[in-house]
């Protein structure tokens, strides 16, 4: 089985185990405690808590430990808005931050504050500019991953970073896909990390506050971890997630040039082997082991399974794989194509071999996919009497039965005429025009219908 | 080292340890996933879920796994509080809970609620009829631990349920102390624990909230564990938490038999061995392993200290030994003496040996503890001229020195004379009063003094 979904958990690095059985027996005791095991559990937090600091660049003191990346993130963003709160009620986060950072400012919208969404390019990068625009004179906080965790797409956290400090707005980096490879750069105040994402065991998640940040936690607490993480130290996966950093960071240098060749491997390969496929993400301002690429006329579930079946366990953004049946927020933000959508994360050591097999499998895989989706019938292509002008029904059919079938009628219109694509799907909206863009046809617009949604394309070539 | 300090932090069962390694291996990837690892982490996750279900005695989908038992304590009572905030804004909880339930407490307070602490009586049981009395018509929940974490005392959970229930108000129970031996009795709503406290690891509580029971989960959330506990799930943990917890049970009804056997012992051979021991809980329905006691003329910090050095780890709500300097909130709600406080919980396993040992040990520690306290001299005793009353001095002096103060002039007045302790110390107020009950003299009260407050005793024999 090759695993290629580090991006999602990280298989356990062998220090990482090695380090959490060690400390199962060292550091199970509770340590505040006065007596031998106590103050043994209190020395291994505080030279995990040092270990740590020492890797993302903070001082000890800065940086707690939180029982996920996701509830740093929640104490994160919620603390900084709260001890900001005189300042005003306004946040911005880029849209395609990771979930964790966009239900935070749901619930901070929910509570009356004020969220902008900074939009990115069609790398899925944001525009520093663009951001620093965003900045006002009431921003209690500002949001930036430092990479994306879909496609991989490096952010330029730096120049953000100083665009905040010059409007004293503090600017908090969720750094969960990043952190194992290298600290982040830049003048950030806040700063959030996972460690089942570099190797380190689940249960662990970093959250560093600058002295100095304005921070007030939110809701109940007690006195562990600087009141910013209640309940009892879960100590030897603490211990754990310090050691396998340290030692991912030490191979980091050198791995990360190995698994860049290897995923520049797979962006080049895969559209000379696979037809009509999008690689989406910056070609060169990337994570070293993420590669994401969309294919027309694929349905992404199946896509997974199949290529599970083949032994590659990969994930998607893809609408029917999620459970709300949208495309993921990050491929939606970037307006590229989210049909048959793959996210390949190489884990480091991930053997070169693995990946050449999987450059063999895919062309099949997706062939059959498409072959057993070409079967079912267009609904309805009525060609009307006036007009050079087709209507296609798809009503009720889930992507990418409706781009299916907008290919299947493009070539019986004329230059110039026109198809009327009939949605409910939500993917529609996205993947319509990004087919027209991959095959150069004119996206003409949408237009509420009596059900659903019409998406106009005129043909072009 | 004799461990003592089990409800604090039980050591790692063997069975826990076993099902964590195994976990490692199998359990490491998202359980929220298509591929072969994410299904294997699925069924994991389902069948420790069904095995810590049919320990609590609930449905598979009432139980959620929450980080730690504090977590699970702070989503519980925010969510059941939230959820019934049309009924009102009243909040019930008994002056013994564990902090994780009075933070909950005060963070609905500053948020504009209402709670109503109910007394204990001096075993540290509250009485199922005040308790019942407390219900009013918005009342949006109560809260009662099983069993005490300080002092072992069970609660009775089953009379307070029934009037709960009778009231139409959810009642939570943090079960945290007792779930390892037994399931909770009565007819509750929510229930909450913590796997480290039955030989679990650390990083894992549980959340149980029956159907039907108004629940609004408070502040950011994902789609994972019902949206109930944010944040990629601690599997390896749980698989553990739940194998333990079936292990520990297993062995409890023979095991608690042997341990209430060896606190018995404990709680009958103290009062013999060391002088001026006030025993403190419930000497019937209390914990199996959990023995507390307070001895007069001692330092609880150096107490503890010394019986480390003895090779015993024994917890204290001694006030010297909290980073507040105030006493135990459950001692001081009981109304018995603090100082020299400690309490023994038992490991399931302990040897009788070890327990033995302790109460060879224990009457020389003590003693030379009191020996060095002795040593300074009273700061202050004057006799004044026309009334026979004493002024001790006791500013700025720490506990137990004010009551050591006090016992040693008592004797300088006449029967029916006055000793006066002035005292800053936070302890004085609780532990004062203790003693006189102990000696059989009499407390007058307190008065404002011009610095601290003055205590006032009156010699009756």
């Amino acid at each position: 089985m090759s695993y290629f979904d580090a991006a999602s958990a990280a298989p356990l690095h062998p220090v990482a185990r090695q380090a959490l059985l060690a400390s199962l027996d060292d550091g199970w005791a509770d340590p505040s405690r006065l007596y031998r095991e106590g103050r043994r559990a209190r020395m291994l937090l505080d030279a995990a808590r040092e270990a740590a600091a020492e890797a993302v660049g903070c001082r000890a003191d800065e940086l707690t430990f939180a029982p996920s990346g996701t509830r740093a993130v929640h104490t994160g963003v919620g603390g900084a808005l709260a001890g900001r709160r005189r300042t005003g009620r306004h946040l911005i986060v880029s849209a395609v931050e990771h979930s964790s950072v966009l239900h935070s400012a749901e619930v901070f919208e929910a509570e009356g504050g004020t969220v902008t969404r900074v939009p990115v390019r069609r790398t899925g990068a944001v525009d520093p500019g663009a951001y620093a625009e965003a900045l006002r004179s009431d921003t209690a906080l500002a949001c930036l991953q430092s990479a994306n965790h879909e496609v991989g797409t490096v952010q330029p956290v730096a120049a953000v970073a100083e665009a905040c400090r010059a409007a004293g707005v503090p600017l908090l980096v969720d750094a969960a896909q990043s952190l194992g490879w290298e600290r982040v750069e830049g003048d950030w105040s806040l700063l959030t990390a996972s460690a089942h994402k570099w190797g380190g065991p689940s249960g662990v998640g970093l959250l560093v506050v600058r002295k100095g940040v304005r921070f007030a936690v939110q809701g109940a607490s007690d006195e562990r971890e600087s009141g910013r993480a209640p309940g009892f130290e879960n100590l030897p996966a603490i211990v754990a997630a310090a050691a396998s950093l340290r030692a991912v960071r030490a191979e980091a240098e050198q791995e990360a040039v190995r698994l860049r060749e290897l995923t520049a491997r797979i962006r080049a390969r895969v559209p000379q082997v696979v037809p009509d496929v999008e690689v989406v993400g910056d070609a060169d301002r990337r994570l070293p082991g993420v590669v994401t690429f969309s294919c027309l006329y694929v349905d992404g579930e199946t896509l997974l399974h199949e290529l599970d079946r083949e032994g590659f366990a990969v994930s998607s953004g893809s609408s029917c794989t999620s459970s709300t049946l949208t495309p993921s927020h990050v491929l939606r933000a970037m307006g590229v194509l989210s049909e048959g959508n793959v996210r390949v994360s190489l884990p480091a050591g991930t053997p070169e071999e693995d990946v050449d097999r999987f450059l063999d499998v895919l062309p099949g895989v997706v062939a059959g996919v498409r072959e057993k989706l070409d079967a079912p019938p267009v609904t309805s292509a009525v060609r009307t009497a006036d007009t050079p002008e087709v209507v296609v029904d798809s009503l009720g059919r889930r992507c990418p039965i409706p781009v299916i079938e907008l290919a299947k009628v493009i070539g019986s219109v004329p230059v110039g005429g026109l198809v009327r694509v009939l949605s409910d799907d939500e993917a529609a909206r996205l993947d319509i025009p990004a087919w027209c863009e991959m095959r150069g046809q004119e996206y003409v617009g949408e237009e509420a219908a009596e059900q659903g949604t019409a998406y106009l394309v005129r043909r072009v070539g």
